[in-house]
């Protein structure tokens, strides 16, 4: 089969109004769930949000990103061993998964089945946003879920059809060599890192990010602004505590 | 575009002597690259594994799987902060992702990555398996690929073109109503997992499978050996010790 799509592929953002139908939804979700899967077990749930007063619930955990309620669905994926986990109570076997081994393993299962949908949904011309904050305010998302448990959200798309396919941006991306390596970990210099990052930073769409947030470099809006050591290291004890109080402990 | 393909996707475990070409490998991971990205970051590197010497470091790794020295192409897909943070330290930006939530964030971020090379490499007439065992052996595939502080290996794939494609097993899936909810949670009785499950226990395979170990049920084989309590905690407290001196730290 013919990949040149991937090359063109974007993220959407901006959706009309047209539904998507529960019979197109769930075809979709189908072939998705044909995705690899950990040992064929499953380890994940989706939740699918259409309601506006759910989506308007679910809007401040995702600081009110726009998407949120502006897209005819929301998808938040979670990583899930509440069913595994009574299936084995109902067949006599011991389940042994509150643990972190079993949450990554559940986290890698669901993001898998996360992107083998993004991929499919695209293909069949409609568009996703990943919302990128599930993890942070996940105890919130878990309450207007009413997520059991040993489940833990872990990544939102929103979807619909596109507005205007052609006015969505194309991302830049490194080059290749910045993320291959041959054999064994081809560690950076300061001086091929800054060649490798050079041509993302000569983009006019991040010349704008950098005067607009009166930085002195790209990287300082990542850090400074986006990515900020007060968010990260706050939200990282959140979680941490959360995956801890859903069941998934460690250390033990 | 028509996606049908994805209902007939099935994971290729034996590999014919075809070599891949780097040229063919680079479009592949090219156009995988274009994936969505957290922040449009690309938080991951990816090992490519030829050299028959450097499989058979890594066999033991993945507890001598035999795909690892028989596929033409390992791939060790990483969460990856180091050329971000490398990044920021040449552009007068104070990295701050030495935290659990930038883990996560990385992990999430390269397995969309790997999926997305998955699908495309099967897309294109290569066979892929995804390698469980990655975050088990974690520190010992580190040493291997000489992965730097800040680098988490999080999923292998080995690759290459099918043996017998026809030959290989199409794996079930649970109905999909096990796994979709319509606005919030609904959780599972005793009743309706015994329902979703049942068609999966009646599969001649997976009967096979209880006989051979001499389990009484389908799930005790998960939860008695192929995911039993001693390796997941034991796994668990190697890996949250690991990624937690790789630079990745929580609590505080």
């Amino acid at each position: 089969m013919n990949t040149d799509y991937f090359n063109r592929r974007k993220t959407i953002r901006h959706y009309s109004d047209a539904e998507i139908s529960d019979s197109t939804l769930s075809a979709l979700l189908a072939k998705a769930a044909q995705a690899p899967t950990l040992g064929g077990m499953q380890l994940y749930s989706v939740i699918v949000t259409r309601d506006m007063e759910m989506k308007k619930k679910l809007a401040p955990c995702h600081f009110n990103q726009p998407m949120i309620t502006n897209a005819p669905v929301v998808l938040t994926f979670c990583a899930d061993f509440n069913r595994f986990n009574k299936w084995c109570t109902v067949s006599n076997a011991e389940p042994c998964y509150e643990n972190f081994q079993s949450f990554i393993g559940a986290m890698l299962d669901v993001t898998i089945f996360a992107q083998q949908f993004n991929t499919i949904a695209e293909m069949e011309g409609l568009g996703c946003c990943y919302i990128g904050t599930t993890t942070y305010n996940a105890p919130e998302i878990a309450k207007v879920l009413s997520l059991p448990k040993m489940v833990i959200p872990i990544a939102t798309l929103t979807v619909g059809y596109p507005e205007n396919y052609e006015k969505e941006p194309k991302a830049e991306r490194l080059p290749l060599e910045a993320i291959v390596h041959n054999e064994c970990y081809n560690d950076y210099s300061a001086h091929s890192v800054r060649a490798l990052y050079a041509e993302k930073e000569t983009l006019d769409i991040n010349k704008k990010y950098v005067a607009e947030n009166g930085k002195q470099s790209l990287a300082q809006v990542f850090t400074d602004i986006r990515y900020n050591r007060q968010n990260n290291e706050y939200f990282s004890q959140v979680f941490f505590d959360f995956i801890a109080s859903q069941g998934f402990k460690c250390p033990f």
